[in-house]
């Protein structure tokens, strides 16, 4: 039962279902419902597909989730990213408006809900953290600035085409002379609104007395108001024989029964796409779900979310629908209204349905410019610039991800954008931790301490070298610290043990282990002894295992400080230089050690 | 000047060269020179290429060795592995025996030595590092095993073809039929005979009182012994008629001046051999090349390895040979017979240039069967079977990357095996970090110190939660720190503050600095405190670069003792569980705490 509760989350809710949970969840899913429908129809214009097609992607997939998904306020449906991809993939095996480009956006959704099941019954979910913060906000932040240009054609109510950048500029310079003047007038005048009641609109209520949020339901209305308000100017003026472009007869009735194209070598071209659309709709549906789930100190299971993601890509899929997954605007919205559970996305689902059944002859005359500067507005919200400035701020190697990523999408593409942000992070990460952080140390005066001799005064014993190595000791770094032994080795005839200090070595993988062995043999050879310390408890298991132990003559100390004490102690009796009465010849003993005010051993370094 | 030396090492020692050092270069380069002519002979034979392309690769490069490199042991020139590799990247582009083969051979020698120099140009050369131990010795047993197989119809004195052992067996097998009974006496005689001398001989003379010097000598003749035995056995029993094939003419003189293909088709499929080449060739040299110089505490610079490399490379590749690299063996045998300079190389380069110009007409009813023999013995050698078990008990994934590759390798292909070996490591390497070592940890009773709870009786204050992560925080584990806290906060309503234990953190990206962010917000939304302790310097110095700390309101504490005593004190007016007269709840007074008596610093680690 326990797992079959794990893999339908609905049998844990939905028996204890009350009538209170009843009536919050049909509040928020009425206030969802009047966003979504608006958005649907603008989402399916940006990949390329007839505006039914956003609807239909909101109905079923909202069931599935509502099924399988842990959270209780996440709502699916078509997300403005995905719907780029989408497009992007699309494109390059059908021409927009084509049945063969219906057919693959529903293939392509079919396919990205197997990607994410078998992802979910592989345990692959982990693929996702390899999408790094840099990368997926440098991918969001391009993708809306990509979405904004293209959509600046509907409102200009000119024709361009392209899908880089420097395509869609060239295509809208080239297009300027065919500028329709009512379509303008209502694209801006629409863009200006839309900004408006998202920015000021709900200041101002606030400011007249309206309590918080009755004045943020208003401000939420706004892409109503401005539909309603163009649909009358377009009926009132008789706009369209001036030129400007509506949406058109929209299919009403219930979405169909559709089937995926069973096409391999169309598979073969989309399975790439879908599965950087899974790992991206993944990500991005799984941190809203995290972030509204903590708020209530409810947990989501990301595996699980793998599950219902994929569920709800193939109810898309087989009701005619294209890509969709988690949304960042329409889950707060539910939150922020009251979802209780899961039911909340099926009531907007039913709510939806009606509205593909009765309302859609009332968007016929809706202009696809108003459509665009909802697209606009809402993408323009995601260029996120301030993420840039604080990444160049923290972190080089990361800004390169993340400038790569931003740079690729705009000039070439959000498939290649993508891949080559995630290629270059793991590139970085990999070459960051082949050079570990390595320091010298030495005792700080009158402790057990020791510290890196460049940032301290510290004592040193130029019979013994103390490395403190910063980082777990594997392949790619195995070899740094080899160089960086035998470096220190070469030439110092006074050398007589090394001690390898680890208590940031969180692993020691066989190469590493080998590199030990090696660096054991080497010194040996030259008369040097070898040591570790500070190994910590898991990394010891590990070498019990190996038979490392068996030939390594060096020992393992607890502690730094006893490593050293006992090899001051022993290396006295064969020592040869300097004066036996230096102080750092004194060294064996730990009591005097602490009285010498010195940083001696720095010559060591 | 200084940065002229290093990049002419020569003018380091040549100007002080002594009368006692070039004794010594001279009797190693007599000793090397006659173990280097066979080999050089058989190696060029494996890579498919005319006997005396051998000798060629066998004389500049190591002038140009002596020149750029800063061993003073190592010996360049053809080995086994190298000339495996040459033989299938070559097989692809053109057919064995054609004037094609040959100079796509000098091609692949000449592109070898531009990406070597172009690794030393641009400090390339800790790729090298991505080849992980595992990998190499499997690809090298691997290489091995294909090796002395392809070699066995030369044994056999049948024809068969094949580049994977399977079509290496398949082709034996069916040519089983024809074998020559003369070829395989000679065959099996002269592997048997090397084998001998190999293993045995020199315990042997050292019982019969032998200085061990001369009895390693002696042994170390054996391949000369042996041809010299089979060429007066094949021109004494008239063996050519009778089927056994001889190594035929070679042509006597001078190493021609050689140009590689320039057609930059041929340079686009040999790239990528080419890179691997240069890679396995790097890696093996510098092995060596640390070795031999740990032992007389001299050190060899990497980079500037990969230009003296180069060098040798283009060097090959003008004088009509095929890659080479530095060798095992030669090296060794070099070392030992008392190599101090490079100049011993260049000496030997004399030797195999006045082998090549006067004693080529003696090698030509040298039997192939002999030369197979020579390079049978000499790869079974590298076959490392103990490596394989002792990295099974090691680790299982090290033992993953090796088992992939020796298998494909064995199955594929080298240039496969090495791709998939070096793929599925750094996979699993970022698999491992993705999944980082987390403990909940406790205060071991009467001590500043916190543990495991599952591996310790500690104290734990139902209040606070206090967990170790045990790995540097990055993208690819980020999200797997906050689903940990998220998954251990979700229903704990007696939680009050989190603290995140940072002593094996040494580095914190831009992503995980984000998601340290989110949960700081996260758990401040759900009325729970978030605390960092023993964030180590260089991280904390990252940290008060970015504006984390601006929005931060946690503390961050230097010990973990510390933090617990301060929250502790801080929750106990809001604590509402259990009794207060619980230790747990004592643990309040630092006061207490600390009269317990401890190595009060050494929590810190």
């Amino acid at each position: 039962m326990t797992s079959l509760k794990s893999f339908l989350p609905i049998l844990g809710w939905a028996p204890a279902y009350t009538k209170t949970e009843a009536q919050s969840d049909l509040v928020a899913a009425v206030i969802v419902t009047i966003m979504l429908v608006p958005q649907s129809l603008a989402y399916a214009m940006l990949a390329g597909l007839p505006p039914q097609v956003g609807l239909y992607a909101s109905i079923l997939p909202l069931i599935a989730y509502a099924i399988f998904g842990t959270s209780r306020a996440l709502a699916v449906g078509p997300v403005a990213v995905v719907s780029l991809m989408t497009a992007a993939a699309v494109g390059q095996v059908a021409a927009p408006g084509s049945a063969e480009y219906l057919t693959a956006a529903i293939t392509l959704a079919f396919l990205s809900g197997l990607v994410l099941v078998a992802m979910s019954v592989l345990r692959l979910g982990f693929m996702a953290n390899f999408l790094s913060h840099p990368v997926i906000s440098g991918f969001i932040t391009a993708s809306g600035i990509l979405i904004a240009t293209s959509q600046l054609k509907h409102v200009l109510g000119i024709k361009a085409d392209g899908d880089t950048l420097p395509h869609l500029l060239t295509g809208i310079f080239n297009g300027i002379g065919g500028i329709n003047p009512y379509t303008v007038v209502i694209g801006v005048a629409a863009t200006a609104f839309l900004f408006w009641t998202r920015k000021q609109l709900k200041p101002l209520l606030l400011a007249r007395g309206l309590r918080p949020r009755v004045a943020d339901l208003i401000a939420k209305a706004g892409p109503v108001a401005a539909i309603v308000l163009s649909i009358l100017a377009v009926v009132g003026f008789g706009l369209v024989d001036k030129g400007v472009k509506i949406v058109g007869e929209i299919p009403a009735g219930l979405p169909p029964f559709a089937l995926p194209s069973f096409d391999l070598g169309l598979w073969q071209k989309l399975l790439l796409p879908a599965v950087l659309i899974s790992l991206v709709g993944f990500v991005e549906s799984v941190s809203v779900a995290q972030t509204l789930a903590a708020k209530r100190r409810q947990r989501i299971v990301p595996n699980q979310e793998l599950t219902a993601l994929g569920a709800s890509n193939v109810a898309s899929a087989l009701s005619g629908g294209y890509p969709v997954t988690g949304g960042f605007a329409r889950s707060v919205v539910n939150f922020d209204a009251g979802a209780e559970t899961p039911l909340a996305g099926a009531f907007t689902a039913a709510g939806i349905l009606a509205a593909t059944v009765f309302l859609t002859p009332l968007f016929r005359f809706l202009p696809q410019a108003v459509l665009a500067a909802t697209i606009i507005v809402a993408v323009l919200s995601l260029v996120d610039i301030a993420a840039i400035r604080r990444t160049w701020a923290y972190s080089k190697a990361d800004f390169a991800a993340m400038a790569v990523t931003i740079l690729t999408v705009l000039l070439v593409g959000v498939e290649a954008g993508i891949t080559a942000g995630v290629s270059l992070s793991l590139l970085l990460f990999l070459w960051r931790t082949s050079r570990p952080h390595m320091a010298i140390v030495g005792q700080v005066p009158g402790t057990e301490h020791f510290r890196n001799v460049d940032r301290h005064d510290v004592i040193t014993d130029p019979a013994i070298l103390s490395i403190r190595v910063d980082e777990s000791l594997y392949f790619a770094n195995a070899r740094a610290l080899e160089d960086a032994i035998y470096d220190r080795i070469a030439d110092n005839s006074a050398l007589k043990n090394v001690i390898l200090m680890c208590p940031a070595v969180n692993a020691i993988d066989a190469s590493a282990l080998e590199s030990l062995e090696a660096i054991a043999h080497r010194l040996g050879s030259a008369g040097i002894g070898f040591h570790l310390s500070e190994v910590k408890g898991p990394v010891m298991d590990a070498l019990k295992r190996s038979d490392f132990m068996d030939h390594f003559k060096g020992h393992i100390f607890l502690s730094q400080f006893e490593a050293v004490s006992t090899l001051s102690k022993e290396t006295q009796p064969i020592a040869t230089s300097p004066a036996p009465s230096s102080p750092v010849r004194d060294a064996t003993s730990p009591g005097q050690l602490s009285l010498v005010p010195t940083t001696e051993g720095r010559s060591v370094v």
